[in-house]
């Protein structure tokens, strides 16, 4: 049997059609962005991928299904603008259910990042990642095969406050 | 210790302002409400109470935490319409994990409603109520004590189709 991150990951290659409603907590505005992500598979003998576990020092053999991210999206806030990035994520599992994941840049930094991953008993994937003076926590399940859905937050360093959540319903291209 | 139904409730005691980011999945149309939530204690010797309980045949003995829920918000569709309602929520915990939930009347219909509830182990509780012809299925957990987080969906009865989500960020109002 495929362990969690691996099934996890397969669920998710393809491209999906984004809506993201942004709220800020303190100032109570919602931000709405659209956006088409592109989740593929990473080959093993990727020479990039050789490169990032290199500088990280991990071993190729503790690893699990590497994918590459891509997002171009368009906020109601400012609509000439596009917002594009992509990155790869690399799995470290440490058992089924638990383990790290490398990103080679961050969402909101231009550092590559590490968060700590945990799948809840119901599926859901949570991600907490920490930055410097805060940290992420993005929780992703699938309402369906066709429609994932993530929930993210911006948490103070000190865990208490929330300054920011976003919600993304994500719908399979093509579905 | 208290069950988990009823430490639930006790945090979710209190005025929460919320922010609703409703997404339409088929038509990808967004929708903001904005409204205050107030939860209140039912006493256990609430006239409305029994009588709500007699009426489904159940016995006073098997519930936990009866609330009472009031609502009033408007929608940036139509900002001269408030939409408001009330209900009262009776768990019926079958252990400390699980339960049936009832409600006097339900969010969509004005039909008394009994949902089935659980808990993931990371403390979120997820209800499912039918309806008629779909199934609602919420998510509620708290980032800290005084944010709280809601998403909601509702499928088509076959449960394979998610036809609308909306993500609620509530904060206790005060805090």
């Amino acid at each position: 049997m495929a362990s969690s991150i691996d099934s996890f990951v397969q669920r998710s290659l393809g491209t999906w059609e984004s809506k993201r409603s942004g709220h800020n907590l303190a100032f109570r505005h919602v931000e709405e962005v659209e956006s088409t992500i592109e989740i593929l598979p990473v080959s093993l003998d990727d020479p990039g991928l050789a490169e990032l576990l290199a500088s990280h020092g991990i071993p190729a053999d503790s690893i699990a299904s590497p994918f590459h991210m891509a997002w171009e999206g368009t906020s109601d806030w400012d609509e000439d603008a596009t917002s594009k990035g992509s990155c790869t994520l690399v799995p470290l599992p440490s058992d089924n259910s638990n383990g790290r994941l490398l990103r080679s840049t961050g969402y909101t930094e231009q550092i590559p990042a590490i968060g700590t991953y945990r799948f809840s008993d119901d599926g859901c994937f949570i991600l907490i990642t920490p930055y410097e003076g805060s940290s992420a926590e993005e929780r992703i399940w699938f309402a369906t095969n066709d429609v994932r859905m993530r929930v993210s937050m911006m948490r103070t360093q000190s865990g208490r406050g929330v300054l920011q959540a976003s919600f993304s319903s994500e719908i399979r291209s093509g579905s």
